[in-house]
């Protein structure tokens, strides 16, 4: 995989349509009408052995009639057609193919085998391969039109900033129509469809490079390789490209349609989200907040601060504009005193902290709105500036008025994000997006995009304060995005990921792990884990448990029995030297009843800890997106309130303090009601052990939890007081 | 209060305009024009000494000069003359006021006393006041323009069935801007301002009645009698009438700027939530929701049931749908084998589930679209359906094959709910939206207006569940509606809230109430607490103990003291005598060293109470809306989770199950674990109970809280093991 071929794929100087068609109710037809009629400027070779021109162009009997280089293939063909058709291909020296055809991985296995024969023979000669069963691709500012989809025949698309990628193409198509709607102008779209060879994250990782995308809008339905859409989104990032991304197939209810009707596998969707977020990219969960976000960001950029001004015309939807901007965390701070007090000196009702309302005053003195405005913008210095104005905003005075003002203050503020919020009809919405200022009709949407703003800005943070310094973030940037680079050319860990998982790899042997197997390994692995003694007699665990000292606990030992309490293989409390040889009987009667085959490999006897906070720690290898990593509290927590959280290892130690901040009951952390601070370095610090045993692990692991992870007071540490590991079995 | 002045008020057959003019820059001429205009068709008499007519209209020296009935006074003058004008009106036998006038309450104290001192004399002269501080009312059926706002000037509204009620009026003014440019009909429009009499529920009362309204829209900043509230939304909902309502203030950063903007008090805003929910009206939390909402409502009405049939040509974006429908709850259930099986016989790869993805072979097949909706409102009976077209419903022939489809299906399926998600035009929205049908870009705004629609059909439901029978809904429906509009008549009780307040009023007394007397007077209400024994001495502590039974709990009996174990006034778990006579003499000695002024009344023993589930019972008398009973979960769940639920009172038992059926540890009730199922009917009891205490209580009570109180397991009951009672004091 090298990303030149890709550069060649999406800016061909030449393209061949197999299947073209003077006919224009084929499919062939379409993609050679759209490169002439908007000027594509490469060669277009119409490949037709019936035909001697089609649409103005020279027909071609064969691809390898064409006798010049073929940067492009447009496979417009049935699936029957496309194995001939790859042998022309490979013999006249095709670069890259596009292919329409459906009747692939869509239809079923023998489907999907076709597709990854195909893509074999293609990847064997070099060819790169965009589909099957996709709308392909546009390349809007080259005017590249290597699509069927008939919404491009309904209009073109202004050329612009903004690359679509999409798995499906209805979407795409859907995702063309409305950035056209909206005034959206494109870089590039592309629809990757079964995905052979060429996915999203590719197109991704190539619209990081490509200088006219300055936005990346993805969608999304499943990923078969989470590390590459990392590395692809750690590209964008490091090139200072927000991403916003629809993943679809959120709940349990949308996952299960995605599997019934998708080729890719769809992952766990708590899993996909942490990703995004690790990575930098912004989920959207509607359509129109997706596009909303992405427009926002093409036409305003990101602001310098989080800080966002409310200036409103009524103080209810002042109120309600407040309401939203808590709820999306917005840094809705006050104005500064002299500023408040210049408004009040005109306006004595205004109420001037945050939101500030000038009232039905400025239909009497509209140049309130400018003075007002640039107070916020100047002396509070808020990044961004929301102006409600009600019904008082669509008069045809105050539309011009509106323009010029949005004008003025990115003239005199240009990093500043301005949105309107009135009734604006097209043409004026157009007007105040050219002047780089956004409108919206109601006010909830621009605080919505405001809060999507606000998370790229909180990302770009993260990244300094990592970097060690606010002056390093730009140069952190540029040496991830080089190695990152680097990392595309060469199939490797990129080097954010390769830099923590400093564990050299260590398998797992593929036969199970009892409790005190998975104990002493993850112990051995810096994890702390409590003392046990392995017992194989009543004797033994007598011995054992007088030790330790007493109170102990006491459980069968058996890696064939998973749920040991439920069949009464723990006793607790053991006080003393007679309770702890009734505890062994009972242990073992209790086992030959309720599994008289499983392999028991006597007991295992551990000092009763008391006190401290519970927690449950694991991890698991997700096969598309790589190794999780969860942190739950523990006791009733983790199952009555799903209070868990999730990072994709490696974790470090910032990342671990994070997961634990985002636990719901984290307070039961820090010394709740009186109780001691619990060790949270500690547990931070096991966190980052157990990504890296996780990892060390690769493809051996399946999961491993620590149940209960007991976190001890403060400087006391913390303690696994059972664990449960599963390696891949041979 | 009488409604059928407000028939007068809205429906005026006499209008005169108190400071009439002819320059139209002049507030007072604004409401003349509109209603010569727009052709209001009672009487306009325009008040102005010195003209003889305005806008055509003979204009009159004073309100006495006029000699004719004047129904509606329009006072559109500075706030120093409305005292004589009201003189005026007062001799003129003018019946109803509405008032532009600004520079009262909204002004502070000196403009508050104003303003009651002007709605004390118009309501002793029998005289109803909108405003002041208000842009006054529209009844556009009637073309009664009473407003001065210039929104009606750039172009008029539709008659049509949504009413309109807003307390601020630059919002009331968005409003009818937005309504317009929807081709949302109305019916009527109000702004209150600053309700010196007229009320957002009074104006919800008429509504409800009105026959020309079919769903009222109502802005509200906050509330000052919560109980005339509860009437009107009765009223609407015994009518039939969805009511969709926008309260601003939600979060605390909303609600101080409620504060220092509106005369109105805000009150807490969950109890708005539950007062909303309790009372059948739909919160919608954005305007775009706000008008979607009732937009839908208006067009299509409500489907006969929860069921959402999905219908898709792109599979992604039919996850999306479902996800979001998960989200809202919607009941997305398959469809039958038979209707499945033919969508199949025609698309092989379709997914017919639901949603059912007849994929990109409808571009082949238009008709595929008729047959598989049918199949969707006929077979599956979907009370809803949402089609999603993608950019192939934005062609011009799609476009007219949706709307025959439009009318098609609601002629065939008439109480369905059609939407369609595509990019539309506005030609083409006003065409589905005549035909009854819906659209909407993004699918999830359609999804959204379903789960509105869910709301109204489950309050609907849980009626019908509570007046006993399906069949009994109707007439239940019937004589609220009669009923309630007595209550209003005569300001009583509404039947429904004075049906279950069944105890006799009991008034608390104005001194403090200890933790022994809460007790003993909650048990004497049927309120399950703790036996205990009140001991004024060592020896009497002693005794009581004994005669209890150990294990015992002893507290500090003190009216002065709420936080008894902060200060040492609590010892648990005394096993024997000794102990108990040393933990009296402990507490005593702490409750000396902490609180030396504290009257101290000995202390209570109590047996300990072990097992059970611990939750928490309150209710508080909040003065604008009535009594909040609140339940929540004990332990730390309260505090760290904010795990609790609140209704108005009364609380029925349906009411009071659903209540802890809402908590998010309510699993904890019903035998988690293993452990034993919790006495539920017990707790659910004692809900009702504290309901009906706090209701007789009246405004004698400030707040009432049992805590902890535990609940026993099944069949053992509930007891409060301890009780906090804040009287009014005098």
């Amino acid at each position: 995989m090298t990303l030149p071929d890709l550069d060649s794929f999406l800016s061909p100087r030449s393209i061949a349509i197999v299947g073209a068609s003077s006919n224009r109710s084929k499919i062939g037809a379409v993609p050679v009408r759209y490169l002439v009629e908007y000027g594509y400027e490469g060669h277009i070779y119409p490949i037709n052995a019936r035909a001697d021109e089609i649409e103005g162009r020279r027909a071609y009997a064969s691809l390898g009639a064409v006798q010049a280089p073929i940067d492009l293939a447009i496979f417009a063909i049935p699936a029957s057609s496309v194995s001939a058709a790859l042998d022309e291909a490979i013999a006249a020296g095709v670069k890259n193919i596009v292919m329409f055809s459906a009747g692939f991985a869509e239809m079923g296995k023998q489907g999907e085998q076709a597709q990854a024969e195909f893509a074999a023979r293609a990847n064997a000669a070099g060819i790169r391969v965009l589909g099957p069963n996709c709308l392909g691709f546009m390349n809007v500012a080259r005017a590249v039109y290597a699509t069927f989809s008939p919404v491009v025949g309904t209009g073109s698309n202004t050329p612009g900033h903004v690359g679509i990628v999409s798995q499906s193409g209805a979407f795409g198509a859907y995702a063309y129509a409305m950035a056209r709607e909206r005034g959206l102008g494109l870089s590039a779209w592309v629809t990757t469809g079964n995905e052979s060879d060429i996915g999203v994250a590719d197109c991704i990782a190539w619209m990081a490079r490509d200088p006219a995308t300055r936005v990346i809008m993805a969608y999304l339905e499943g990923c078969r390789d989470g590390r590459k859409l990392r590395e692809a989104l750690d590209l964008a990032r490091a090139a200072g490209k927000p991403v916003v991304v629809v993943k679809v197939g959120r709940t349990a209810l949308g996952a299960l349609t995605a599997a019934s009707h998708t080729a890719a596998l769809a992952g766990d969707d708590a899993v996909f989200d942490v990703l995004f977020r690790q990575h930098g990219a912004y989920r959207a969960r509607t359509i129109e907040e997706f596009f909303d976000v992405a427009h926002g960001l093409a036409v305003a950029g990101l602001p310098p601060n989080t800080q966002v001004g409310l200036l409103t015309v009524s103080g209810g939807v002042g109120v309600m504009m407040a309401d939203e901007a808590a709820d999306a965390g917005l840094d809705v701070r006050e104005l500064p005193a002299a500023a408040q007090a210049m408004i009040r000196a005109r306006v004595p009702l205004a109420a001037t902290h945050n939101p500030v309302d000038i009232t039905g005053q400025v239909t009497a003195e509209p140049d309130l709105l400018e003075a007002t405005a640039r107070a916020m913008l100047g002396e509070a210095g808020h990044g961004s500036l929301l102006i409600f104005l009600a019904a008082f905003g669509a008069t045809p005075a105050m539309r011009a008025l509106q323009q010029q003002l949005a004008r003025d203050l990115r003239r005199d503020f240009p990093d500043r994000l301005v949105a309107f919020s009135t009734l604006a009809d097209a043409a004026q919405q157009r007007a105040l997006e050219e002047a780089g200022c956004l409108s919206f009709t109601d006010p909830a949407r621009a605080i919505r995009v405001m809060a999507a703003m606000r998370f790229f800005l909180r990302d770009r943070e993260t990244a300094v304060i990592r970097a060690g310094a606010p002056g390093a973030a730009m140069a952190a940037a540029r040496d991830a995005q080089a190695a990152a680079a680097d990392a595309m050319a060469q199939p490797a860990d990129s080097p954010a990921i390769a830099a923590q998982a400093d564990a050299p790899p260590a398998a797992l042997r593929p036969t199970p792990y009892s409790e005190a197997d998975a104990l002493e390994l993850l112990t051995a692995r810096g994890l702390p884990a409590v003392p046990f003694h392995r017992a194989h007699s009543r004797e033994d665990a007598i011995a054992g448990a007088n030790a330790l000292g007493y109170p102990v606990v006491m459980k069968v030992l058996s890696a064939d029995i998973t749920h040991k309490s439920d069949i009464g293989g723990v006793v607790l409390n053991i006080r003393q030297e007679k309770e702890a040889g009734a505890a062994y009987d009972r242990i073992m009667a209790a086992t030959r009843a309720a599994a008289p085959n499983a392999r028991v490999d006597g007991v295992l006897v551990a000092p009763m800890v008391r006190g401290g906070v519970e927690c449950i720690l694991g991890a698991r290898r997700d096969p598309a997106l790589g190794v999780v990593v969860m942190l739950g509290s523990g006791g009733v927590n983790v199952e009555l309130l799903g209070d868990v959280t999730f990072r994709l290892a490696p974790v470090d130690l910032e990342e671990a303090r994070d997961m634990i901040d985002e636990l719901k009951t984290a307070r039961l952390l820090r010394g709740f009601r009186g109780a001691p601070h619990a060790d949270v370095e500690a547990l931070a610090q096991a966190i980052v052990r157990l990504s890296r045993f996780a990892l060390a692990a690769g493809d051996t692991l399946e999961s491993v939890e620590l149940n209960p992870f007991v976190v001890l007071p403060q400087g006391q540490g913390a303690l696994a007081l059972d664990a449960v590991l599963i390696s891949t079995q041979a």
